[in-house]
């Protein structure tokens, strides 16, 4: 380089009129008025106008005439003020410009696949991903990532002043299969044997607890080798913390700290804490879901006393075998399309059907008060309980209504509901409402499996209070377990962890994991809680969504610099991709795939 | 819980006196003075004196009487000053205790397998790693961890202050097997496919500045499925650093600014900055290593032309040959026991022999002065010139001489130094003393692949001056890389990278890999160096040895806080292990082990 650079672009202001700078970056516009080429030159920081005037050396001029978009240049010259009426106040330098002296290119470059200088929300993900470089140098393209940069440090701050300890655990560790698939990577040292990626920390972060660690947390990368469904990669970043000496509230006040300090510092928003915190049960009754969207009302009524005497044959179907009928409120009126279209969307999800009643608080009639098709089958004290249930009521508004399984009708509500509130523009913008979902079961019955599973992973400990059903009735036991939800987003999950090896056992019994395989997957764990394990408690967060949604991003493939496609692919590098048969070899493995199945 | 702490204990002191706290943690001894019972309990700030009193409630008083070693505990009392007499000025709460009111037991603890208040350096380490989270709660376990959090933290406070953006990379990429071996994940989504675990993040960074994001770092995990010999790991923390816009000597400056800031803030020390710099050659020359620990001269000298007219065969035999001849001098002199055992120790390390000379300045005879067996063979004028070559000369010296092919003798002279200046004592303790290595040749020549290999990596950008001799003698280049030597550890290396895809392909070329295998492997980058990229390079730190070396520890496992063994095994997991051939299966792979591989 001849022309070292001496100033970033977003150093200057008009504090440097008169002065004599250079500058480096790419050419994302050139204009050329007469001889006289004006090129827009840009770095990481800013945006600055630089003019090759008419009376410049030829050489000088003939090379600048040579320049394209994109090509990296230095340009050495004098800032001046832009004459009156070519100011750009778009820019923070839109008052000055760079009178070139001289110019060096520094690389050339083809012309991009897509623009530099707009909006590239239009351009198809899998070219974004290929030429993942050039989206990121386009304009505001590392907005992303220098505001992820920022969340990283801002948490590290906060935690680092509560005196909790990053401290780093291993990526080759050991296969424990109990919750997703683990990626493997098979040892070439010890053939037949293979180091598992972490799906989480959470049996190391224990083990810090049990070494005196007492505040614990890393940004750490996780891995599942997970069917990959909705916005899901096979890597992704986790914010991990762990303390000793803790209860829920502990965990769950830090974190509110925490988040409350980051939004501010982030993004100027103050948040309101405590969060607000809704049981498992409230949820699901209220909500139809565990990641509830609070940022607007619009709750599910159980109605399923309301329409017990019902002849409406649906609803009294879904009764008598075992189901339940709950219902919402839209405060607003839809088109018989719109209604048409919504019961798909519910059939879609699984419903069987969508009832609907239109309601208009001050029509004359009951017809016009009462438009469905099925308010036939009700008797009037019915409807004006369901106006009851649903006070206040808009003077427009439509019911709707699913009668099936608890866990359908829970399912297509939750769906609809947010379906809804989004078609009617009741969800409100740059809102960031936080909720804690608490006491939930600590097991679940696994049909496929026939057995007990863990709802969270099985170091949860249950509430004290619920110990003694663990013998009688384990399917009733609470866990001292906490989900945090943003806009319905479920971002974070913790838990207060076992800490004494009895009760560790004993839940490896309930889950029907021998106390054998127990020992040789978890042997080390169940050492440690012998040798003064403390109580202790964590979270972990899925940063990668959680700054998603800071970013009132739509994927979180938009805030991880190099993503993976939906099927687990690398467009930038092609991986995963074919190796040697020595290195396989090597791995004391044999190929056996079927190339079909590619 | 039911005694929740109030305060860690390292917060104590004698403000506290009359106020009544609850702490929590581990006992670390006991003693009972006639029913008076006295509890050590530490927690990861500091420890406490707890007593127990005789007219304490008989319920309290049996339960802290059930207490031993390491039970975790939480203790409510009173803080008083100890009786006089009792203090104990090594520790921090040495004048207080705390008198107990009421204790609660949190879990208890099997006696731990070794002391956990004595130094562990006897305890054999398969026994400290099975148990890592005793060693760690043991007295100042902690330490290193602590020290390391710390590093980091100051790390990124420097890098951040300097406009670097710390950006994630991928940890399931694509195999470039050009380096070390790679570790391997097989896709279970592409049968036959692969992905890889990174050396480093070097292709990504430099995309990264492709995009522009001008200065990048990353603390981050790399992996190398090396043989494991000597001080090496599996897997290693890296703070890797990438520069836009930059030559050497920027990458060189913002290091020592880094490292300057970094030893003062950790450890107090000013480093004196600019490092010192030697070329490869020089380093080489004098040191016969580009490795050298320069806390120390005892520099070597070539003495080739000194002994070219020498009747000792062995001299004669090994200049003939095309070898050479280095000498060092050490300022003592040795018994003929000790010289039999350097002999040995030179033969171990490949030498034919070691030729010696005791020198003795102020001896009235020859025979005193020069004393050795192949004095004989030298005329005094070739003695005098020894004087003159080792000048200036203390009192007593001994000479030592290889002669044999080059980097024999090198390698010889540069470990028989080292071990020299240990054994007389002349390496300072607690000096840190950095050397740059610069002017490394590009490439070296592979006996074994029969070819040219980049002496760092092929993305290395050669010395401007030397590019011509690409085409013509290739071995001469010199690359714009440098490494960096901490008392002859080399702790990180760097270098200008190319940044046209000519020249790239050129490399690749000379490389002797095929454009083909060249676009297969790196095409990604190849591309992305046609689309504008702009000068740069950078650096990376093997982060585990230079916090060893902060610390003082002989080895880097002392510092990573779960470490796998020299055969790549985690003694606390028991990774790498077996896995369920369901797992193999479905990754569409057949075992092919051969059991006695084990």
């Amino acid at each position: 380089m001849k022309l070292k650079r001496t100033h970033y672009i977003g150093e200057l202001d008009n504090t440097f009129i008169g002065k004599e700078i250079i500058i480096s970056g790419w050419v994302l516009r050139r204009r050329d008025h007469g001889g006289v080429i004006f090129l827009d030159v840009r770095d990481r920081t800013g945006l600055l106008q630089v003019v090759f005037e008419e009376g410049i050396d030829p050489e000088i001029h003939n090379l600048a005439d040579s320049i394209r978009i994109e090509y990296v240049i230095s340009v050495k010259g004098l800032i001046r003020r832009r004459p009156p009426g070519m100011e750009n106040p778009k820019i923070p330098t839109g008052e000055i410009e760079l009178v070139a002296k001289e110019v060096e290119i520094l690389n050339i470059s083809k012309t991009p696949p897509f623009p530099m200088d707009e909006d590239l929300s239009e351009i198809s993900e899998a070219i974004r991903l290929k030429y993942r470089y050039l989206e990121m140098r386009a304009l505001d393209g590392l907005k992303p990532f220098i505001f992820r940069h920022k969340v990283n440090q801002i948490i590290r701050e906060f935690l680092n002043s509560k005196g909790f300890l990053e401290i780093e655990t291993p990526f080759l560790t050991k296969s424990t299969p109990e919750g997703a698939r683990d990626y493997l990577v098979p040892s070439r040292l010890y053939p037949g044997k293979f180091y598992a990626l972490p799906q989480s920390p959470q049996l190391f972060k224990q083990i810090l607890m049990v070494a005196g660690v007492d505040k614990y947390y890393q940004i750490v990368r996780c891995f599942r080798d997970e069917d990959l469904r909705a916005d899901r990669q096979p890597e992704f970043t986790q914010l991990d913390i762990e303390m000793s000496f803790v209860e829920e509230n502990d965990v769950m006040s830090i974190v509110e700290e925490l988040l409350a300090y980051l939004f501010e510092k982030a993004l100027n928003i103050t948040l309101e804490t405590p969060f607000p915190r809704l049981s498992y049960e409230t949820a699901l009754r209220d909500y139809g879901t565990d990641r509830p969207d609070i940022r607007f009302d619009m709750k599910l009524k159980d109605l399923s006393h309301l329409f017990r005497e019902t002849t409406f044959k649906v609803f009294r179907d879904a009764l008598e075998s075992g189901g339940i009928i709950k219902g919402l409120k839209v405060p607003a009126n839809f088109s018989r399309k719109e209604l048409d279209e919504l019961t798909k969307f519910a059939q879609e999800l699984g419903a069987k059907g969508l009832a609907w009643i239109k309601y208009n608080k001050n029509a004359s009639s009951f017809e016009e008060k009462w438009s469905s098709p099925i308010v036939k089958f009700f008797e009037i004290s019915i409807l004006e309980k369901l106006e009851e249930v649903f006070n206040p009521l808009e003077d427009l508004a439509t019911f709707f209504f699913v009668a099936d399984k608890e866990d359908v009708v829970n399912s297509v509500l939750s769906e609809l509901r947010i379906h809804l509130a989004k078609k009617i523009n009741l969800v409100p913008e740059n809102k960031f409402n936080f909720v804690w979902i608490t006491d939930f079961p600590l097991f679940e019955w696994d049909e496929e499996e026939n057995r007990l599973v863990s709802v969270h992973h099985p170091f949860t400990h249950p509430k004290e209070e619920d110990i003694p059903l663990l013998d009688t009735d384990p399917l009733k036991v609470k866990s001292k377990a906490y989900d945090i939800v943003l806009n319905g987003v479920e971002i974070g999950g913790g838990s207060i962890r076992i800490h004494k090896r009895e009760l560790q056992e004993k839940i490896f019994k309930l889950l029907n994991i021998p106390l054998e395989e127990a020992q040789e997957k978890f042997g080390f764990l169940l050492t440690a809680l012998e040798y003064g394990a403390p109580p202790h408690g964590g979270i972990a967060f899925g940063l990668d969504r959680l700054i998603m949604l800071m970013l009132g991003k739509k994927s979180i493939r938009e805030v991880i610099p190099f993503p993976k496609t939906q099927r687990a692919q690398c467009l930038l590098t092609g991986a995963p991709s074919e190796v040697k048969i020595e290195q396989i070899l090597e791995l004391h493995l044999l190929p056996g795939w079927k190339k079909d199945k590619t």
